[in-house]
């Protein structure tokens, strides 16, 4: 599988793909054509065909791909199928939302619990999850060789955390504090989640339309 | 103001150039230039100069950009200062989190409240706004021309709220719920949040980061 130089533009595309073949599949859909997916994705054929030919050929001409072939390509490439180990740090509301909302072990991770630093939620459980206290961050990760810690702590405790995290061998962080954490040359791989941004795009279209709309009147 | 024509690519990267002016406004910094800009953006000189030529010109050669200037320009073309109202639909973790977490009023929007189904939370607050009937959503949003509905309420009754909030005239929907939402040809806008994509990214880079080494090994 060709995995070198691909951009990070078809990379944050891959999971836009694997949904909608999600939802086709889901739908009984069995092939798909690259003019079809492209319409309903807003992309162009010749783009689908580009991003897939970064990783190899999965179509063959005038016959549209596999849905179930391409999911599966698409979920290797991703590495949703390796079952890396996955913690959260902070059952507050959006931890515990998350892991209600996501099944990690479907989804192809291990996920091992969470940790907190209230008395009153460790020893109690999110979802049949064990809820530990946060002193035994380290050890665990350590002993664990936890791959990733979903990070939901307030934000003046992130970097401290992190910098837990860092020490305990942690290999990526997916940091939902909105602060940026600095993790010095440790090559701890970092996604952060800025829920603003969405809404900002949001605002933006109403805006865009409020001044059309002014502008007609 | 220019507004026409601008690309998607370059409206969704307009946050992330204002979190980073704000993060360079808080350290005290008053101006930057694009190529310093650039660097710690990871895009190219040029890149910059010419998103921002999109909506006019906000530097003057060979003197950078005045960074206070810059964060009002792009808060204008976002409409953050047109005090845009928004309703919470589903007072659980996940809507809780994000009440907590983000001060509406601060960013220049109008947080007028929450609402739920559950009689247990209906009449108690979040931080400081009421918690309304979900009987009541259609005529509150009627009444106080609501333009953005935050839904953060289970899958199976995504649908339905949306169609409630559209017949009520809703603008605009920030859907967390991980559903594709159908809002036939009312023209309300739609922004998905999908945690999932983010968390793939992160895998793709572990399992990158995986074969790497098991090729150098």
């Amino acid at each position: 599988m060709k995995r070198t130089n691909v951009s990070n533009n078809v990379i944050r595309r891959l999971p836009r793909y694997l949904r909608k073949l999600d939802d086709l599949a889901s739908k009984g859909e069995e092939r798909i054509s690259s003019d079809k997916l492209g319409r309903q994705m807003g992309l162009t054929p010749s783009q689908i065909r580009q991003d897939f030919s970064c990783f190899g050929e999965f179509g063959q001409q005038g016959y549209g791909y596999n849905i179930d072939f391409l999911r599966r390509e698409i979920g290797q490439i991703l590495g949703t199928y390796r079952g890396y180990s996955a913690i959260l740090v902070g059952a507050g509301n959006l931890g515990t939302a998350l892991v209600q909302n996501f099944d990690f072990i479907i989804e192809g991770y291990a996920f091992l619990g969470a940790f907190d630093i209230k008395p009153e939620v460790i020893g109690t459980q999110i979802d049949g999850f064990p809820i530990y206290d946060v002193k035994e961050l380290r050890s665990f990760v350590r002993e664990h060789k936890v791959d990733i810690a979903i990070l939901t702590v307030p934000r003046h405790v992130a970097q401290e955390l992190t910098d837990t995290l860092a020490e305990a061998g942690i290999r990526a962080i997916w940091n939902f504090t909105n602060t940026e954490l600095d993790v010095g040359d440790s090559g701890i791989l970092v996604e952060n989640i800025h829920f603003s941004d969405s809404l900002l795009v949001l605002t933006y279209h109403l805006a865009q339309l409020d001044d059309r709309e002014k502008h007609d009147a």
